[in-house]
């Protein structure tokens, strides 16, 4: 666990004994994985007996930004609604797979029943559901009418913008980034996670921390496919354009024309597809 | 939802209208993306209080081979142990999204907690766990010393095999598969999902409905990257090699070295590397 000139992505990508085979031939080389281990998050707040303390979720995470993770999740996950409802968020560092969100007295967390357990694997976005009912979206913000236009060359900067940004994943090739940009095409924030909804929820908590929400001027660009999941993450943060790399679903697809999202896929050199909100793209 | 000349993939690919873009000229075409669907896995058991039927997960799956991925899920998660408890695994054509699995009486799922529920996006593996501790695995067969020796020239013929009958990605680009072969490598059974975890579940169910468990004389191939809980099912259902065709995670790494599992990834084009068990691999 120990990347030369990268003090940052320390904990990030870790370096381990593999046996390169070319050719036939084999040979011993030092070779670096993303790191994947477990992080449970907390959530601390008053109720009618006291103060409570409850586990709320695992996630499956490369570590590193995890008080973001952690406030990322519990806001996409309707748990929490406002900046102002967070006292703090603590990491420990004599427990670096925990993180604790306490809550202002008064605060009530949004939590659908006692039973609600969430655990969640590097690519899992959401956990503890046990009914297709609890799927359903409730989205903070309005979704308002806007005039977005975003010009259709813009989008092909972007992945170049983030790539150059992507340590983990030139030094490991397993890991998924999401890239804020501005409507003018600036990368605002990026970050890296084995599992792409960490990687989101990082980026939605980093501006749920600094009450900048909602992300209704930016763009969202995620560096593989565009799953429910991720869609529902960005409609929660108010994020209107979403650019993947890759492919989208059936279901993200549907989810972004109910909420008006532009979702585009397949960004790949000269050309994209607009699944939903190409009114939004200028050509 | 309606794919000339393949039934069998009816539900797994749909068709929308995309607008197209290329070097700034936009078309209108009809293409396909991969179907994203909940499905709710619900158990049916004995309890003291007489029978009861439970809500038991919810996962973002692609549909086809449902009964396969309950039953796979329900065994990868040490919920169900044998064959000989399934009285019957059920779908409904009036509810695609819904499967029931009935046990006989007298047998007792292990639910941890009644607090234990599961809700699996399209990516995710595991689901319902709200405590760090809740993460151990223990395998339900045991890890007896083997001999098994594959020759390295033999995983470079396995992507091919698969990917000849992977229609769904063929046509979508936005799933993924897990492959089953002999230790000759001759493909089994081939699986595909939107989710990485459901695609293995769908395959280890297959198996595990058919009593054909464990699968200690197979080889598992993976169309991505290999992360924890890919390997954590592989071990339920006895897998001994796991050939992933992306990157491995550390904690992929570590519990294939201390279960002794062969674990290869980044299978290329007359390249691999080994991460753990390198000593079934022949040169």
């Amino acid at each position: 666990m120990n990347i030369p000139g990268s003090d940052m992505d320390n904990d990030k990508a870790q370096y381990i004994s593999v046996k390169k085979i070319i050719g036939g031939e084999m040979t011993n080389i030092d070779d670096q994985v993303a790191v994947e281990e477990p992080l449970q998050i907390q959530l601390a707040y008053s109720t009618a007996n006291g103060r409570m303390q409850k586990n709320i979720a695992v996630t499956m995470r490369t570590p590193g930004n995890d008080e973001e993770l952690a406030a990322g999740f519990l806001f996409t996950e309707g748990i929490i609604k406002n900046r102002a409802d967070v006292y703090e968020v603590q990491c420990f560092s004599s427990d670096k797979n925990r993180v604790l969100v306490t809550l202002f007295e008064n605060v009530n967390p949004l939590l659908n029943s006692a039973a609600r357990n969430f655990y969640s694997t590097s690519s899992c976005g959401v956990c503890g559901k046990a009914s297709i009912d609890a799927i359903n979206v409730s989205p903070v913000f309005l979704n308002n009418e806007d005039s977005i236009r975003i010009p259709a060359y813009l989008l092909h900067a972007l992945p170049g913008l983030v790539r150059k940004q992507q340590r983990v994943f030139d030094n490991t090739g397993g890991i998924h980034a999401s890239g804020l940009f501005t409507l003018k095409g600036e990368l605002v924030l990026i970050r890296e996670d084995i599992g792409r909804h960490n990687a989101l929820d990082k980026i939605i908590g980093a501006a749920f921390l600094k009450g900048q929400l909602p992300l209704n001027q930016t763009i969202l660009l995620l560096s593989g496919r565009a799953g429910f999941e991720l869609v529902q993450k960005a409609l929660m943060a108010g994020i209107k354009i979403i650019i993947a790399v890759g492919a989208p679903s059936s279901l993200a697809v549907e989810l972004a024309k109910e909420w008006d999202i532009t979702l585009v896929g397949f960004l790949r050199e000269g050309k994209f597809n607009i699944y939903a909100g190409w009114k939004r793209i200028e050509l």
